[in-house]
């Protein structure tokens, strides 16, 4: 059976079709992941041409662009834009996923007023796979989504966290940690100390309380916040990274080119793209500055999460009642 | 007038009186602090004859001892504790401030439990001084003393912690920022999304919003946040430097021994101690390795905080009402 296509915004990253195209193109040839690029049909076609791949891409129509750097209602009023058009198609079931390079903060309100909740996730959850010390990496839902999510979605955030590690890293058993402020079982606030008595019910490995210094060191392969924590996490990560690079480089200990490696390692989006798990229709957002490569990338993630049917995991496991 | 003596837990630390004696004796000769020694009286006196100082030094008797990595009941627990015996000494006005190299957590629990609150201040708020890229550094305020605050207790901790940065680094006019997901106004969570509009009535320079990227980057003097997210962020600092330097160890980029003078820097609770400010009475907890000279540093910023009544100040500037 053909795989439902995946929904491409082609004009969204800092390189736009130029590398969008190519990158729809390296996912169909390499990976036999169907797309659909959206965005201004002439200059696709043009550059689907140019790629030598005249006609072997589907293209939908948008005439407008969401800039980058664009957010929430500016972003959500542009109902020609790649963004909406394209995630519209999705929604009326054209294709089974989204994928965006254009700004985390427009994907994320677009996908929210765009596509429903798919039931019965109560809200969204963006899920990033940061790099751990060890080698492996750990995902971080939600990282920005739902900023004052009730102890009950934490829990839905941990069954698709835990889905998102099998399907995207192929973790077997994921073990899931609850960030807060001590390991020991009843630390944290009000939101983590119910949500903790919950999670000991749910069909994973359940680990107990994280704390921030866990997040990079693989602790557990997935980890559970807020959206407000979690988002207040990823950039605090990205910045923290930063200034240790600066403070090495201006001691002398090493050339900043040759940090530029790790920096590029450790910047919170590059991880084979953002996910916006819970809605009708699966989003990712890959990093602004991706090339073909890693837009390639972004597609067979979206195409393996809509697959694997995530949602449907966390409508299964929640038959499992939590003992309140 | 001669200044309030700070006590200090003579037994706290990874090396106790060997370092907590000699560290009083550099307070009081280079800085003219006057410092209590709690503590085991015996070992003490031992220590301060060993370091020339017999009789220089107050000494109060402590019997008990609190053991690092005790925390919350089990070191509330301890009466005669030298962590009891002196936050005692200055509930009873013999100090004005307490200093102990101990474990945080103890310490916080410790000074709750024993020092009221300061009104109108409602709920203590943990300060950190986080050193920035740019040089100077960034106070974090609350680090972890009060997990669920009210918007109002976030205005508090702006207080405090702009009189922190006045009084112990030497900023004449600190900037504040409130830590959120995003630095437009009306970005955030509940919470910040209230303490914004209040803090704009507040009676210092507020910068708005700023984010996880913001912590170490010296874009403000001060970063209000609750002390759930302030914990957190401590320790993903803490966590993503010690990954960072980890991984430009391992590429070979630099020798692990050249990276520690990095990491230790970035150690969270290293610099000039983290301050627990709301009680009545100043409490300073200066890292668990310290040495003599940290410890003397510690008791020189617990007289100032003392002498500078940051309460008062909080007192006053709530007199300003905010607008609602």
């Amino acid at each position: 059976m053909m795989p439902e296509p995946v929904v491409l915004d082609a004009m969204g990253g800092d390189h736009g079709p130029a590398e969008t195209v190519p990158g729809a193109v390296r996912a169909w040839r390499e990976h036999g992941v169907p797309v659909i690029l959206v965005g201004q049909a002439g200059v696709l076609r043009r550059e689907l041409a140019r790629a030598g791949a005249a006609g072997e891409i589907d293209v939908a129509h948008a005439a407008d662009v969401v800039p980058m750097g664009e957010r929430g209602v500016g972003a959500l009023s542009r109902t020609g834009s790649s963004l909406a058009v394209g995630l519209d198609l999705v929604r009326q079931g054209a294709g089974g996923s989204f994928v965006s390079a254009g700004s985390t903060g427009a994907v994320v309100a677009g996908a929210v007023g765009r596509l429903g909740m798919a039931p019965p996730v109560l809200r969204p959850g963006l899920a990033v796979a940061l790099p751990s010390v060890r080698g492996g990496a750990t995902v971080l839902i939600d990282a920005g989504a739902t900023a004052d999510p009730a102890p009950e979605m934490l829990l839905q955030f941990a069954l698709l966290g835990a889905s998102y590690a099998q399907l995207v890293l192929g973790v077997a058993d994921p073990s899931v940690g609850l960030l807060s402020i001590g390991s020991e079982p009843g630390k944290g606030n009000r939101l983590t100390r119910r949500a903790e008595e919950l999670l000991r019910w749910m069909p994973f490995r359940f680990h107990g309380n994280v704390e921030g210094h866990d997040v990079l060191a693989g602790t557990v392969d997935v980890i559970v916040t807020d959206g407000f924590t979690g988002n207040v996490v990823l950039k605090n990560v990205e910045g923290s990274v930063r200034a240790t690079l600066a403070l090495v480089a201006r001691c002398g200990i090493a050339a900043p080119e040759d940090l530029r490696e790790v920096a590029r390692r450790y910047d919170p989006e590059t991880h084979g793209g953002a996910a916006l798990l819970g809605l009708d229709g699966t989003v990712v957002v890959a990093h602004g500055s991706s090339g073909a490569a890693t837009i390639a990338r972004a597609c067979v993630v979206a195409r393996d999460l809509a697959e694997g049917e995530v949602v449907a995991r966390v409508r299964e496991h929640l038959t499992v009642k939590p003992v309140p």
